[in-house]
């Protein structure tokens, strides 16, 4: 049997003067860039470079549009109407999806930063903002959401193709949901263990959990790359797909 | 003989709960629509807001892209790199963009704003950085700049089509170029006057200044869609336009 | 009998080149002016031209602090963590209290803004991460907050003098809270039910709310400086005023 | 003979989740912080941090203004009038100077930053409204500037100290100024020329240049507080000034 799993990582987080991320060194072991749109993290400049080099490595691209707050780096909860969703989004996404047709690429996938993530993992009418805002520009594009969430629900109803989204470094609740950050536990510290996390979720489509083993739908893997051992841990997953026969997706 | 011109207006230059323009009135009375982009004004919400007003009336549809400076309406000189105008032009114009296809519209142009415009006409690498953007990412948008300035040079290099602006409310100096602001006699503050000088420059081609008439293209013509008498003299230029058998451009 | 009361407005709320509210003429009727301080509106050249407007009047002079969100205007719940509240109070009203110092003025008062004001006014640690910036920074300063919230609470066990503000124009349930403004006969669109309530409430400290008349304290009322009709409000509440013989506050 | 001087340094140049510079670190090297306000960097948590580590490490605490531009890092020229100058300027020097009394300190200079300290250094008008901004908000305030510099000049006028400073990396022109940045030769990379440069300058009061030795008046030295060797020189001109029993400044 043959496995493939798509790894994506948010990039293009810098901003001005500012630098987060190691963009260029972890294009080499992941499949998908997610790239920041300006709102939370990113600026027009880094947007065009960002994409250059995702169009270098055959990396496939998306957006990554976030909350209309820098200072908190879109982790903050805001109140947004749906229709406000939906606003920030397509100029978010139109703005990187000139960058990507002026270098001559395709943006494949979208995928929300931080709190515009979270809140839509759990509120139908956001995630239709969302998802409507994307499938209006283009059809075709991919919407990345947690697995199990009311934002790939949205995604479907809307006609978008989804992607089921999962974590390696976090820990999974008994319904499916990721642990708190707040709680104990709630990060995978142990390096070995998130990559015995991965195999299982992309092998059997299983994740242990305080209650056993439940499902998961693990189509695409996100991996941090920023923080000290971002690039140790990307090359040891890369390592333990290559000895599990699990292959990177290859987009063309 | 037969004439027409494009009237065009700067909208959409609202900002939250900031109101600024007549702009769904003045829409009767105009061709062309140039909608700011979210840097000098605008915000997402009204950018939609505007398309659709454009839509609904049949105007066209142009990007109004400015500095990233709210608090100085995009007025204040700005030290950018020719890289750095491209790259916030091209972010901008992006994020229009992707109102317009979600509405089902077509971006037919583009007119930078207040102190990018004014540099632009008189920096060649700065317009060369504009004219760029544009082109790489739709080569079928026609660029606005001041007529016989180095911007409308610098689009026609870059192979976009462009089009000559004149403005009905300023008075212009022997050597072609604006009167500065500061001057006095810079603004034709006589309605009268200004509809005549309009008359003047889109059926002969020529503009008084101190020195006599000069030759002018007058291929757009800039009204302001602010201020207290903006709808009142934008009906009088389309009642002189009726009289004097000039025709507001049609877009299909 | 003698009554008095203060009567507040928010002021300084114009940006950049955007206006809003008409702060000059709502001086001539009201005690206490609330300058906002730059994160959902002001500017710099702003608060120090309504600084300058205030002493000119002799009104009394608040800080009107708000969240970091000029597009939704400070009005969208947004989360802050206590030290959070702490800092953006802290800095906006050190701003606001040195164009104060420069025109020679006494900062008196600080009143939050919208979605902070809301939220501290259920919110026990909002409340004091708020209270302890206002102390820190000078002890002197009187708070303002909704009549019976927490917000008043942690001011007082913060050392500070409080101020219970009471809305004109707003209807109370029958717990002493506003009734949401989503909800029918939130607002008080009949002038002189607004002053009724007004009068009431000032002179017998009492509000009418579905459930019967309670017990309120109105020490200052808020009055709004923006909309088609706040100057005639402004008028009619200060011709009451006289009528009952309650005097508006005088500061020194 | 017995020498002193003050060394200073940028820091709280950090904003949200970006970090720069190592404050912490370079605070046991310096004599005086010149702490970012939140136009060019910082925001009011690192401003509240930084001004914490400044006290515990009892260094001078000084405001550094800078352009209201994130984006640009203060570093591009913008227009301002003189009076948008003393508006900023106050603004943040006010927001900063809350900070400082909060935590009982007192607030000792105020050094501009990027563009603004570079356009002020050559520009009367603009000098002087920087001045006047600081004086008004409180005249024991020390202005720093460029040795030889316009704001030195306006700083006296307005009736405030001032303090000259120099730059131990930079390279001087015949006529007092600094080699710009775009020339050859414009910075001494040589850590051991950049010691020798300082020495000369605060023992001898003199600078080389391409035309010889001129004079120059050193009363405080920047060094850099971010990028590789930061730390290293910072301890290289430390051990210099030991060996050349040349003391760093004491604040009490």
């Amino acid at each position: 049997m043959n496995f493939s799993v798509d790894l994506n990582c948010d990039m293009g987080e810098s901003f001005g003067r500012y630098q987060i991320g190691f963009d260029k060194e972890m294009m080499d072991f992941i499949s998908s860039a997610n790239i920041a749109c300006g709102f939370h993290a990113g600026d027009p400049s880094i947007m065009k470079h960002t994409v250059q080099l995702a169009l270098e490595k055959k990396i496939a691209i998306g957006a990554h549009p976030g909350l209309p707050d820098l200072m908190g780096f879109g982790r903050r909860n805001m109140y947004l109407t749906p229709e406000e969703a939906y606003d920030y989004v397509l100029y978010q996404v139109g703005a990187l999806s000139a960058f990507v047709r002026a270098e001559g690429g395709r943006l494949r996938h979208v995928k929300p930063h931080g709190a515009l993530y979270n809140m839509a993992a759990i509120n139908k009418d956001l995630s239709r903002g969302i998802s409507e805002a994307i499938y209006k520009l283009d059809p075709e594009i991919i919407l990345f959401g947690l697995a199990g969430s009311e934002l790939i629900e949205a995604g479907k109803a809307a006609g978008l193709q989804t992607c089921s989204e999962v974590f390696a470094d976090r820990t999974y609740q008994a319904d499916g949901t990721l642990t708190p950050r707040n709680e104990p536990n709630s990060v995978l510290t142990d390096d070995q263990k998130a990559v015995d996390q991965v195999i299982k979720m992309v092998k059997y489509d299983k994740v242990g959990t305080p209650a056993g083993d439940i499902d998961i739908k693990a189509e695409t893997i996100c991996i941090h790359g920023d923080g000290e051992h971002a690039l140790s841990f990307a090359q040891k997953i890369n390592k333990a797909f290559e000895k599990e026969g699990i292959q990177r997706l290859q987009h063309r």
